[in-house]
């Protein structure tokens, strides 16, 4: 036995060393967080800091010191930009600040949510359930928490698919089913949901995009035609797929007649309320979601609206059963054991394709467990106001255009001085959107809105203030008329 | 203007008061680490505290101390058991001190890493650079950080799938191509590659089981005819999922076989190398990995034997251009803009189904940093040679019986006394883990070799020592003979 090696760990040779280390991360992590305001929304990565994060393979380790000061150098300064309060970009939440403690105690735990017997897996479904009853779904109902919508999505239409009478897709796969599955959705659908039937196998060109009205809702009379037309032609439907709020105009499909539609149909009813659903969470808002709580799956996140941290989505199913046996599969080393650790009756890896899952359920508890429900619905609400606020805004200038109705929290407008061509005016408001990200004053993204550019301002932001979406008016109007000037005047350096 | 609300945000009203309560967090965690020697592997969540967690949905909140309170009383005690020594489940890693900093780093930036131009991104780029380097992949491959290996096969075979000569899966769909697609792997291969199959609509019965050897890998010969016969009866075969490192046994597949024969088939060559891919790291083991680094995609977790906390995964994709062809997708909603924020070459969407995605890539970078790949590897090695070392303990001890031969870290094993039926054998191997696990003096799981219950032993722990194993086998002795002498006496409480 003497001639066996020395056995290593990879702890702390120093545990008081670790300890001064991350106590001085955590103050400046939280100093960080206290004073974002005073920091640019967001700037870009020097060649040279790329350079630097961009060094081969540490063969030697260095300390965690050395380790931390180069993430304080090279990584911190340079965050995406959301936990800021001029942050609009996209639909990213803010953050919250408890859960910088709710991610250090997961990465303590170091939980694999897959399955077995332990307190991750029923603090996930506490939060299931919370939302379960939150969304109105009955108790025979199932969920599982996700990295965002993209794969909420993805389950949820998956179970769909497999739930389809005789199709036996698990097992026997799409290409022995003879008769065309087809779903449906708006033309205002999120790309993920495209993506979503592609990895599916179901193929994109089996996804109608059914037109919109002039609110940027689905047009149900529209769907009715194409399902007919289907139909008629062979192919056999089995899912709508409704937006409780689309990515360019936060427009609500309208979510109680597609329920009636899907039920009288035999149809499966998704809805991706990505962020939107979270405005059911609002006494004001919940009647323009009236049929949310119908849905046969419903895809929302909590790292949007409910400000959690990325990333934790969540997909409920109406039908819990249906769920589980779209997944389930339980090969000898899964095998449930009638006690200990490998008992447990809620195993998430029978809910969808991870057997690996951290414990992203504990910032959600976190979140929710400190602030209520009733102060993240705030938000939502506050959130609405505001834009509600820029909207107005808009139209008191006579240089900015809206270009859609304001539907709940996103406003897309441009910048419209007289006499530029509609492919100029592209070329502006885009360089404005890239400007005033530059500037780091404040971050919206860009879309396109009846095929024209528009600047695009979400607020999905819990440190937003009215004056900070004035912030944003100002400088857009500054930066237009500045690229005004410099073209009247022949600027070189602008283009 | 005065009658517009006030605004409410969600950050801490006392600062702190926040900060005091994180601090004391941090000290709670890191003592819980550094003590987890002193206490039970694993203990089962009693009703009582069940119940606590299962509260309703807090409409109001309380204060960030009342629910570290609560997470101190009904969660942390209760963890699956992983971070312990004496933890040999499944394939589960004991994770690393650095990443409680990492995580609570990554929860102050919030990144959201489907794209854009941000310091998250370079890191994620960093870390896939350094495994292409380490795995001799070219540096026209690409990769993606994923929840661990059960998604990295499904992106995997998504890719091969999707690049599939004129199937032209993502737009037509597998109902539009008319020669059956066939997938294989052995009959030993992990259940996340079936789910990934079912999932992608190939069906499970599409997935051709291949009979393995005596040392539990593949039969080449027997795939070689499986492939004849497929292609006679019509079928299109086009990927071969490999193993390295089998989930019951590690035995690992013939790479270097099955790579020139998916060569000259024109076969995608995708490895499982869920952990045992680490091993490639070492050079007593890289010899018998050779041929991973010819895989057309290769799956892999950082969770596992790189120690990192969960959830962390890899796919790598020898093609960079077929993996983003696969999934690239760009409404004008995520147009790439030339500058600023929405700019940036390397959008993680574009090659994966998330959009959504947290800042997994900070823990792995901590983790190498800090601690180097020799150092990791040093682990893998030791974990194999402490495997041997319980190989030979179970040899000598005569109630003991080895059930398969020890390949990389992994022991299968049973408790078999003379005069016991197959079954009964079984039975009482089933209890042996439960008594073992519920007595909190380790975690070992169960798996069935040759339908026979195994006693499974995986050790990717670098907290383990030899001395842990020995308290393993003899806490398994002690049960066995413990419930033998019970059923002997007849005792009731012993069934």
């Amino acid at each position: 036995l003497s001639k066996l090696p020395d056995e290593l760990s990879l702890d702390p040779q120093d545990w008081d060393a670790f300890r001064t280390t991350a106590h001085a991360a955590l103050d400046q992590a939280i100093e960080f967080l206290k004073t974002v305001r005073q920091r640019p929304v967001w700037q870009p990565v020097p060649a040279q800091v790329r350079k630097a994060i961009s060094e081969p393979a540490p063969q030697l380790g260095s300390s965690l010191d050395e380790v931390y000061k180069q993430f304080r150098e090279t990584i911190l300064p340079y965050p995406t930009g959301n936990i800021h309060p001029r942050f609009f970009g996209w639909v990213h939440g803010a953050g919250l600040a408890n859960a910088i403690v709710a991610e250090m105690l997961a990465a303590t735990m170091n939980a694999n949510c897959g399955g077995r017997d332990h307190a991750a897996i029923y603090v996930e479904q506490a939060v299931l359930t919370w939302f379960k009853e939150l969304f109105k779904f009955p108790s025979t109902s199932s969920g599982l928490l996700v990295s965002g919508s993209s794969m909420a999505n993805l389950v949820g239409i998956c179970v769909a698919r497999n739930s389809h009478a005789d199709a036996n897709v698990r097992s026997a796969g799409l290409q022995n089913y003879s008769r065309p599955l087809v779903t449906y959705a708006s033309s205002e659908t999120h790309e993920s949901v495209v993506r979503a039937v592609e990895v599916l196998g179901l193929g994109s060109a089996s996804l109608r995009k059914i037109p919109v009205r002039a609110d940027f809702t689905m047009d149900v009379q529209a769907l009715r035609e194409a399902l007919k037309a289907d139909r008629l032609a062979g192919a056999e439907p089995f899912c709508v797929i409704a937006s409780a709020g689309t990515v360019n105009t936060a427009a609500i499909d309208p979510l109680d007649e597609l329920a009636s539609l899907c039920q009288q149909e035999g149809l499966w009813f998704h809805v991706d309320g990505a962020f939107g659903a979270l405005a059911y969470l609002t006494d004001t808002m919940r009647p323009r979601l009236k049929g949310l709580e119908r849905a046969d799956s419903l895809a929302f996140d909590f790292h949007k609206w409910a400000q959690v941290q990325y990333d934790a989505g969540c997909i409920l199913v109406r039908r819990g059963d249906l769920h589980r046996a779209a997944f389930s599969m339980r090969p000898a080393y899964l095998e449930i054991m009638p006690r200990a650790l490998g008992g447990g009756e809620n195993w998430p890896a029978d809910y969808g394709p991870e057997l690996s899952r951290g414990f992203r359920a504990l910032k959600v508890w976190f979140a929710f467990k400190e602030l209520g429900v009733q102060k993240i619905a705030q938000i939502v609400e506050q959130n609405c106001q505001q834009a509600r606020y820029l909207g107005q805004r808009i139209l008191r200038e006579p240089s900015l255009e809206l270009l859609a109705p304001v539907s709940m929290n996103i406003i897309c407008f441009r910048f419209r001085p007289e006499g530029l061509s509609a492919d100029a005016l592209d070329r502006l408001n885009s360089d404005i959107v890239a400007d005033v990200q530059e500037a780091g004053i404040a971050a919206p993204s860009t879309t396109r809105i009846l095929n024209r550019l528009a600047i695009r301002v979400n607020i999905t932001n819990h440190r937003t203030r009215r004056n900070d979406l004035d912030i944003l008016v100002d400088a857009v109007l500054y930066k237009g008329q500045d690229r005004l000037a410099a073209a009247n005047a022949g600027d070189p350096e602008r283009k």
